[in-house]
Parts: structure tokens; C-alpha cells; sequence
């Protein structure tokens, strides 16, 4: 028997407990048995067995910094004992902080901040500043993409999670254009032969649809697949918005800070959006902070009208203070630059398992975010399962190859029939052997199930 | 000059730089001086220049146990040094600690918990398993009610909050019901001879309406006034619920966690809902918690259905282990029983001020938790102003006044044309006699206005 977690709960009995009084997410309640970590450092996080686990996808991509970082732990503490709490109507100097480090490194024109407690409250966020600035009601996202769970976020969402809650109603405004996805292309094209055919098509729709207040876009597709667009898309469709009076909201709760090896993943493209919404690796996710940032432009909108939006915990020092020191200790360990360092090793090692696996269909990202993409067959590029088969609750192959790798150590991100590779921008090369060697090995599931070329 | 509050900011600078850089919410931009707070204690906090200001409304109704308690600081910190974050798919002795907390304090049947980081995201949780589970889309709000800022929760809330992004679409889903206001009941009754006519109509709504997935209330309506129903009003919503097989959920995100003097305003009489949503006195808001609990019967409906719904930051660790400690030490410090102990001197003394001043229409409240209305003539029982004043920028005169109550270090919720008396439940006597001397000495202002009787 081990002893006891808190004065009344055993240990052995916290998963149960766990699984008997919360909700599991964006999944069947039937067979889930959440296991019960007790620690983590850097890359790794530890069981109650004492059993430890690489971090392959940074949980859901977001602790950049990797786990318990010690000054992020002591900035966490020091702001508890300095200011816990005030409200939004308050100046904080957590808050000033914050506010002149992102006029630093947010891309340039982006100036005025609203901050939430998730990426999901920051879109929510951008999408009433677009619609109220505008006064127009639609926006256009985009099929593969996902930008949060409650009803606008989860409406402007392309991907299987907008389904279920749809027969009680859908939500209104979202409209959604074809994904950029050069590898299968779902309108049919091969680049660069298309003339990204892909970003007419929304040139096509506003012209169309009126009533459109934004587009918005993930620069680059995360949980759907690390869908990286050629490099004249983005350009253009800035294009496109400012031809049509449309603003153009960056969805970087994902792709923002380091990951990709810029700070954003607009930099790549020196695209300027007029809204960015980011979250998850502004703190690496050690306290729930996110941020809608627009120019100056739209809030001066509301200098003469009623803001009409607001949270208690909006501007929570608890969650700026932390991001501070969270951004402090992305620039120490100059860990923007070594995402873009490790790109080619982690690029390599994924082509190697290519040429070895005739279920990876394809292998593509960018700084240490990556896709493996598994098809049953390469020619047709048929994947093994559909959106359709996750939220039906049939057995994945991705799932099945991510079990066996967590037995052997390695938490890796699966979803509906590709891998997302995203650890922390602290791994080393051994590290990420030790996560590539495991998926190396239960390949062999998904070679089987595939057509032998 | 005053020594620089970070590494590049000077102090004085602080409250320029954020008003510069930041969204003012729920407001016009115009006039945003955002005061720069450096510490707070118990019912106090203090600006830059050492003034102190009396918190008479816990910031937003949320600081329950009073600023920088000690033990829920030290708890931030000690949970920041043992796991600061894990994904929501795991189990954390934190997570597990608050679910028992929870199985303890709340209304029984409510077994199966969501945590979110705000209150308007529980709310958008709330109404998405009542959607998913029941099939249904509608949900009857009431029109003087506050649920939440994001696309559902705003939709669902009835005050002014709403209005501004209606031009860019409505909401979709909600229909409001009248409000429970037995001092100037908006339909026209006098209660007890009404027979709460207001109950009924809500089943005359649903039984109009079809499609009905929930009712939604504020069992004691917050910002909005304190509206305190009579005792049958919840009993006979219940009844009428059962009846019809619609859910009724309680969103207790203000009047939860002692500030009515029970944990729960259901409590008072003896209501189960469906779903109880709640935040701010949850962690006593020096954590961004949000929680929304369900019936089990309604979890279990996702056993063998996907469960929609998520976030990367729901059942965070630094959110979940400061909400034990907030917990304990309002059960250590007895401040539920404190609510109803203090209630009687808070209310003698606000009837006392309302015998002095003819401004004073009604005051009506419940443990800490209390309404100064405001009225321009007893008789007619007419506000100073409307709703419509404020959503187009008009001064107001509670404002005017709540503006006095701070240049005399008394910080004062005002809402329309009322107070919302609400301080940390450690407050003392003196403490209140010193609020509420600085409200007396300054009703003159609407006194003056006011047909005199
Ligand atoms: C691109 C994108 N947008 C929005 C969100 C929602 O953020 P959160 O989970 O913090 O609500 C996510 C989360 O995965 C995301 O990847
Ligand atoms: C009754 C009620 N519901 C919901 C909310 C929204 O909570 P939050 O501000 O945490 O999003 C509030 C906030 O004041 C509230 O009073």
C-alpha cells in the first residue's frame, strides 16, 4: 500500500475517484482510466508507479518550456505572495509587464491586449471584436481546423468536435472554405501547378457570401495535421481580406511561441494579421493564460462604444506574472532558435521511418512540430480511419500504435489517422530517439493493415 | 519618483502603458484610468501612491475569503512547486482532492464535475451537455440575468451586456422569461397575491415553446439586483421542470461558496438542479476555477456517446489544488455561518440609511450580499436610469456616487441604478459602518434628484 495523496484519499484510489466524479473529454466516458502522474521534469512526466513517460506532443502541445521549469515555479509563488487577484479594472504591474514584453514580440501592429484564461475564450474574444467592429456576422474558417469548445469557438471549428453537439442546433455565422493541404489535396489540385486555387476559393466566397466580417485561419493546421501552406498563401490571402475590408484573425494558440522555430508562425510569411489569438505555450500551460491581440485600429472602434465583453479572471495576474517569466525563459535558453535547430534531425529521423513504413504516407512540419500521416495506401493515400470513425468510438490504428508506445514509455499525440510530433523545445536528440524508436517499433501494426507497395 | 516595478517599467507609467495596451471591458475606452493596485489585505487593497480603498464588493463578488489569505497563497505555491500542470487526461492528487471537496459541499446529486477557468465557460459547458443529452436547443433564461461573456453565455444573458453584438447576430437558442422582482415585479404583481405568476409562465413557455432543453437561472439574481424569489418560486420551478422533463440549472457563479450565507443559494430551499454551474468563490478568485457539476444520470449518457467538449486548461492543477485550500480555510474561519451571522447588522444598517434617503427605493439582500436601489421617485418606483443609459454612455448617477465612495478609499460596485453590497465574508462591523458611511455622506447626490416625499 502506498501512502495516502491527501488526508483522506489513497493514492491507488485517486484514478477511480477520478473517472467516478469527472467528465472525460472529447471521448466516451466507457473505458477511461486516467492514470494518475504525481510528477514531471522537462520532458518527462512520472506515474504513481513511478513509471516515467517521454512527452512527445508536450501534453497538447503547449508545455514549450518542458515541465517544471524552476523559475516559471518560483514566478508562479512569487506572484501569489505579491498579488494573487484584482480585477480587470485594475493596472497590475504583472499586467504592464506582460503588456510591453508582447509589444516586443508579437508581430508588428498588433498592440492592444485582451487576456483570457483560454485559447478558446481568446477566439471567442476576436470573433466579437471582428463582428461588432464590422457589424457584419460571418466569418470563414476553415474544414480541417479546430479553435475551441464553446459555442462560437466550437462553430468555427471544421473538425469532428463541432458534430456532436450539432443536432441540438447549429451555430450561426461560421462558414467554412476548403483546407490547404498539399499533400491531398481536397480540392483535387497539385501544387504548384493549382495558383493555390485554394485561397481563390475564399476570394470566391466573400465576393459571394457578404456579410463577411473575417476569415480565420490556423497559419498553420495543428491538431488536424500540421497542414503547412506554400508560401504564397498566407501573402495572399492577406490580400484578398484587405481587398475586401475583411479582417484576417491568426488562430496561434498552437503555433504561437517557438514552436515552429519563429516566435509565430505569421513570421515565417511576415503576414500581419489584425487580430492573433494565442494561449497554451505564452505560459507553456503552467497557469491557464490566452490572449486576443488586435491593432490598435479595431479598439480604437470602441473608444465612443460600449466594450461589451469581459471576464472575472480577464487580466488574472496569477496567469500574467507566470507568462513573464515564462517568455524570459524562452529568450535565456534561446529556445525560438533551437526549434529551428532540431527541425532537420527530427526531419531526418521521420523520412528514415518513411523509407522503412509503407503505412506513413507522409511526414511534413516545420521547427519541432510535426505530422506523421498514416495511409492504408500510398498511392490512393486512403487513410486507415476517418473523422467519422473517431466520433462513432471505433477502434483507431493511431490509437492502438499510441498505447503501445505509452507501455513502453512514450506519450505520444494520436489523432483520427496521423501522429502529432510536438515535444518540449528542451528535448534533446536522445530524447527524441527514444520517442521515435518507439513508434518505429508498433509501425508494424499499421504496416500490416496496409497495401504492400 | 518611485522606484521601477519591474526591470523596464517605471511605476508611474504602469496605469498609462495599460490603459495604452489593454482593453477596458464592459465599458467605453474613453476615460479608462486604470488605477494601479500594488498590494491588497483582507477587505483592503492599495494604489501606487499607499492609499487604501475598502473592497465593499470582493473586486467582482468573488474574493470571499478576503485579499492574501496566507494558506491559499502558500497553496498556489506549493502546488506550482509539485505538478503545476498536467492535461486534462490524467489524474492529479489535486483534481482528486477537490472532487471529494466537492461530493461533500455541494447539493446532493450533483456527482459528476467539468472545470473550466471561468464562469461563462462553465455556463457554455452547462448548456451544451444540456443540449447534447436532451436533443433539444432552447433554453429559457430570464431577462434581468448575467451568464457569461462568450457566444452561448452572452446569448443566455438578458441584461444590456447582450446588446452590444446583436447587430452582428443573435444569439441562437435563448428565450427569456420575465424576472422574479418582487419589489417592482415586471408584470405587474403584487406578491403573495400573485400566486408567482412568474413560475407559471415559465410552463406556459415550455409548453409553447417545445424544443425546450433547460431553464437557466440565478437562483438569487446577482449584478442584476440581488432579486431574491419568494420562497415557492424555486420549489415550484423544479416541479414545473420534472414535469415536463426539462433541466433546470443553477448558475451559482456569484451566489455560490457562503456569500448568501449557505454554501449554495439552492440551500435555502432545499432545490436540486440538474446542473450547478460556479466560479469566483470557488478559489476566492486567486485562481481561475470555473466548475461546471452535472447529475450523474446526465454524465452517464456519455458512457457510450463522445463527450464534445474540452479544453487544454480544464482541470488544471494550479487551478484545482488553491481551490482545496480556499475551501478548507472558509470551513477553518466558519465564514458561511459568518454570511448569516452578519447579515442582520448589515441590513439595520441599510434600512437605517434608507429611512435617511429619500434616493433609496429598496434595499433587499441575504447573508453578505445586499441591493441599495436607487429610485427618482418612490412612488412610481422610477430608476435614475435605465439599462439603454448605460450601453450608450450616458453618466449615471450610481456611478457619480461610487466615483465619491473611492476618493474617500471605498471601492463600490454599481450596476444601473443600484449597489451590490458584497465584501469579503471576514468583513467586521467597523468595517462595514466604514463603507457605508462613505455611501451616506454621498446619497446626497441622488437625494437631490429625487421627488422628495
Ligand atoms: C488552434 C487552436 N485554437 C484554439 C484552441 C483552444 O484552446 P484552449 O484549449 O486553451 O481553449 C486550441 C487547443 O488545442 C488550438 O489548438
Ligand atoms: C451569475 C454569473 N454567471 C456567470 C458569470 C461569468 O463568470 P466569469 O466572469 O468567471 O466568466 C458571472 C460573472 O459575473 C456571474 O455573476
Amino acid at each position: 500500500m502506498s501512502q495516502p495523496a491527501s488526508s483522506s484519499i489513497s493514492a491507488e484510489s485517486i484514478s477511480e475517484l477520478t473517472r467516478d466524479t469527472n467528465y472525460g473529454t472529447w471521448r466516451f466516458q466507457k473505458g477511461w482510466k486516467p492514470l494518475h502522474v504525481v510528477d514531471a521534469e522537462g520532458c518527462w512526466f512520472t506515474d504513481d508507479a513511478g513509471k516515467r513517460y517521454l512527452d512527445m506532443s508536450s501534453q497538447l502541445m503547449c508545455v514549450n518550456l518542458g515541465h517544471k521549469n524552476p523559475r516559471v515555479i518560483e514566478s508562479i509563488a512569487e506572484q501569489a505572495r505579491e498579488l494573487p487577484f484584482m480585477g480587470p479594472a485594475y493596472a497590475t504591474n504583472a499586467r504592464a509587464r506582460l503588456s510591453a514584453k508582447l509589444l516586443e514580440l508579437l508581430p508588428a501592429g498588433l498592440e492592444k491586449f485582451f487576456f483570457t484564461t483560454s485559447g478558446t475564450d481568446a477566439n471567442e474574444a476576436a470573433f466579437k471584436i471582428a463582428r461588432m467592429v464590422t457589424g457584419k456576422n460571418k466569418i470563414i474558417s476553415r474544414y480541417r481546423s479546430y479553435h475551441g469548445s464553446t459555442a462560437a469557438s466550437i462553430a468555427a471549428t471544421g473538425d469532428l468536435r463541432r458534430w456532436a453537439m450539432e443536432p441540438a442546433g447549429k451555430g450561426m455565422g461560421f462558414v467554412f472554405a476548403p483546407e490547404t493541404n498539399c499533400y491531398k489535396c481536397p480540392i483535387g489540385h497539385t501544387y504548384p501547378g493549382c495558383n493555390i486555387a485554394c485561397a481563390d476559393y475564399i476570394d470566391h466566397m466573400i465576393r459571394n457570401e457578404g456579410d463577411v466580417a473575417a476569415v480565420l485561419v490556423e497559419p498553420i493546421v495543428g491538431t488536424n495535421g500540421v497542414l503547412i501552406p506554400p508560401p504564397e498563401y498566407l501573402p495572399k490571402l492577406r490580400e484578398i481580406c484587405d481587398r475586401h475590408s475583411v479582417l484576417l484573425i491568426a488562430d496561434e494558440v498552437m503555433t504561437g511561441w517557438g514552436r515552429t522555430g519563429k516566435w509565430f508562425a505569421v513570421d515565417h510569411w511576415n503576414v500581419k494579421p489584425d487580430i492573433l489569438t494565442t494561449a497554451k505555450g505564452i505560459t507553456s500551460a503552467y497557469v491557464p493564460l490566452g490572449l486576443c491581440a488586435t491593432t490598435k485600429k479595431l479598439a480604437d472602434y470602441f473608444e465612443d462604444r460600449y466594450f461589451s465583453h469581459g471576464h472575472t479572471y480577464e487580466a488574472h495576474p496569477i496567469t500574467l506574472g507566470p507568462a513573464v517569466a515564462t517568455i524570459e525563459e524562452m529568450q535565456r535558453l534561446a529556445l525560438v532558435e533551437r526549434a529551428a535547430e532540431m527541425e532537420p534531425y527530427l526531419r531526418e529521423r521521420l523520412e528514415g521511418l518513411k523509407t522503412k513504413h509503407v503505412s506513413i504516407g507522409d511526414v511534413h512540419g516545420i521547427g519541432l512540430f510535426f505530422a506523421v500521416e498514416l495511409v492504408k495506401n500510398r498511392t490512393t493515400k486512403e487513410p486507415f480511419n476517418t473523422m467519422r470513425d473517431k466520433v462513432e468510438g471505433k477502434p483507431l490504428v493511431v490509437d492502438q500504435i499510441a498505447a503501445k508506445m505509452m507501455a513502453d514509455g512514450v506519450a505520444q499525440q494520436s489523432w483520427v489517422s496521423h501522429f502529432v510530433i510536438a515535444p518540449p523545445l528542451i528535448v534533446t536528440k536522445e530524447e527524441l530517439d527514444f520517442g521515435i524508436d518507439a513508434l518505429d517499433r508498433h509501425l508494424a501494426i499499421a504496416d500490416a493493415l496496409a497495401v504492400q507497395s
